[in-house]
């Protein structure tokens, strides 16, 4: 099945706001089995929107409109598809009843003007809105193809989707004999997605089977698609070829703060960090999850070398004759953290996240490529474990912005973490 | 002047990357005074690309196309857009010679087939793409429109643009006798959108002077336009109608932990931080700011009410009849974090970011609206401040989602120092 989708309104236009519904759409479609043939985007304008409907139904079954559907003058997308199909536009008593019903409910004023969101194309069929005044609604044209209109805001958007809109489609498929298809996740950290994509092509797993990729730095999101087929199967030949260590969620849902936090919930254990270059970044990370309170204790903080002395008791030594980044500093700042804190686990983070280069004395070879001098490049960090049965540490290289070195090394160490938790094999340390 | 966007390429269809190029070219043609007629999006399919450039050229004097400019088979741009236009495709010798020379420096193999890299429409004029290999191009339609190509990696587009095309738009705005919009900029944090909208209307700055709004969570960003304009006195006038202790920045590049981080550069202060809600976000916040260090020392995620305890010195006392989230606790959060980093400043976050309910004893009254019972609410926080004049505690209440209580928090704490180091009215308590 094809489908084409237009979206109505000066926002999108005049850069105010970036058209995100559009990206949810095409990927809720696209792992459905639907292609979508085209977007299109235009102002609230009766001409341009007729215009439009026509050229994407020269090649789509349906179009989803979204945008246009509220209570002011200027929102046409109701007139619009009318006059498309030749059909009035009337009013409906029962949503004009539910309408007001909000507006008490909400304590505000109802003004006549408003009961335009009352208002469909006769013979339209209503798609509720469970979450706002907008109700959208589908009509189809004399040629057998429909269109499904929906409001722009994306939360009542995907209210109507997740309630209506998805299995409309889905019965449209079946009428169409449409294979829909089922879908299976991962999600990978660690490996970059030139690799992932030809190992996955190594396995050879047949045309049948659909695999995309989709980077969120700095993981990345495998998608695997098809229909009638054992996509557990694929799942498990992807997960094992790649490494299980790797492949580390099959839930979109589920990302390396929600997988952190669940082991150690799971085992009893709480952790705490010491962090220098990310500033807060991993503590908030693993705070993001709702609960992490059961685990997460806190840590510390210790971007000047004086608190990760203060604080964290790394030695003097270690600052003058390591560097403050340095497997040794590493060490002495996650130890600190956990006898401070008393946690069962902590893990620390400094590094060099730029943009300027710090200078450390003494000079250490760095990895293969990198010219070795008295300084240590930015993005060169080193992670520290400690644990009741001693220290880690790790050192790393990872070329780029400021902004996401510090990502990076806040994901490096959950993932040293979730490594140690869940017993897979350590994390490589990528310079010697 | 009229312009409308192509975007090629099937990874916007299928919704594996959100178009973020279109959203930055409309704010920017928007701002320097250019109408967007239209946006459409479609596969890389000749047929296609001719029916909407012929679709948008009805109404816009120039298409901006990107991507489809790369070196495989399926990138059609060059061939779909000739055709259009009816030229044939020619080898460029100089860019021919660039390409190879840009293969040679980054070691990789010069194919021949990467040499479609250097093909352009006949007569296209070449705009030259400083960090990456595909070049665009101009061409002119026989009614006197014309069509820009540029490739879809947002990197390289923005390089292009910076560097040939805005003068290219610019110059054809002055041949097409079109106003050139000057604009300038204001950042708000501490106002809601709609009161902002209503004080600017009552200033009556003119018809020839545009203001529009961009929410950016948790700040308002208000862009002034005109052409010959006063812009300066009308921002002026804005500021001072808003407050210009709300109006904190009029250089969309500044934001809140720059602010912060200059002033406290400026005056030769150091600040230290307390969380417990936020997680280290507020310290994260801080360090994003290349540069922090000269300020930023670092301090503690007190999580945890015994971390609250040993590490921040928070009284048993203050805990059992307060409460972790009250302004006892933030007060002597905030002077613990004072003592033990040696900063001139601190400040401390305690809140209620949800999904579940804390129950903290005793009772206090909340918000206005806001039921009093055995608990504070979720969105409940304080936020304390400590200096060697003292501390201070300041309450506030924001009903949100787990992730925008704890943005609006540390940002709030943000705007404490930032208003006690700019000697600004302090901000006020929400809730008595």
């Amino acid at each position: 099945m094809k489908v084409a989708l237009l979206t109505i309104g000066s926002e999108i236009l005049d850069g105010r706001v970036v058209d995100t519904n559009s990206a949810y759409l095409c990927a809720l479609l696209t792992n459905l089995g639907i292609t979508v043939t085209g977007i299109s985007s235009c102002d609230d304008a009766i001409p341009d929107v007729h215009d439009l409907l026509s050229h994407l139904l020269k090649q789509a079954a349906c179009v989803i409109v979204t945008g246009g559907l509220g209570p002011t003058s200027d929102d046409l997308t109701r007139e619009a598809v009318a006059s498309f199909i030749g059909e009035d536009i009337v009013l409906n008593p029962a949503s004009l009843e539910r309408l007001k019903g909000l507006y008490a409910v909400r304590q505000r004023t109802f003004d006549p003007s408003n009961a335009k969101q009352a208002t469909f194309p006769s013979g339209a069929e209503i798609i509720p809105n469970p979450v706002g005044t907008a109700e959208g609604f589908r009509v189809s044209t004399s040629e057998g193809a429909y269109i499904i209109c929906l409001p722009g805001v994306p939360r009542e958007l995907r209210a109507m989707i997740d309630g209506t809109v998805l299995s409309m489609l889905k019965k449209e498929m079946v009428v169409r004999k449409s294979p829909i298809f089922e879908q299976r996740a991962a999600r990978i950290f660690g490996l970059p997605e030139s690799l992932i994509g030809s190992k996955v092509v190594e396995l050879n797993l047949g045309e049948a089977i659909k695999v995309s990729y989709r980077a969120s730095f700095p993981e990345v999101h495998l998608l695997i698609r098809g229909v009638n087929q054992p996509l557990d199967v694929a799942l498990g030949r992807i997960s094992a070829a790649l490494g299980a260590d790797h492949v580390y969620s099959s839930d979109l849902e589920i990302g390396m703060p929600e997988t952190v936090v669940s082991l150690l919930t799971g085992s009893g254990q709480t952790i705490a960090v010491a962090e220098s270059c990310t500033g807060g970044m991993l503590g908030e990370l693993l705070t993001t999850v709702a609960g992490a309170s059961e685990c997460f204790l806190g840590g510390v903080i210790a971007y000047s070398n004086n608190l990760k002395r203060s604080l964290l008791n790394v030695s003097q030594e270690s600052l003058t004759n390591h560097g403050a980044v340095s497997h040794k500093t590493a060490l002495e700042m996650a130890l600190g953290a956990r006898l401070a804190t008393q946690s069962s686990i902590a893990v620390s983070i400094t590094g060099i996240a730029g943009p300027e280069r710090a200078s450390i004395a003494p000079a250490e070879i760095l990895a293969p490529g990198v010219p070795v001098g008295p300084e240590k490049p930015v993005g060169s960090f080193f992670i520290g474990l400690s644990t009741p049965e001693g220290e880690k540490s790790y050192r790393f290289f990872f070329s780029s912005s400021r902004g996401l070195i510090r990502k990076f090394a806040a994901y490096k160490a959950l993932d040293v973490v979730r490594r140690l938790l869940s017993q897979l094999p350590e994390v490589a340390d990528d310079i010697k």
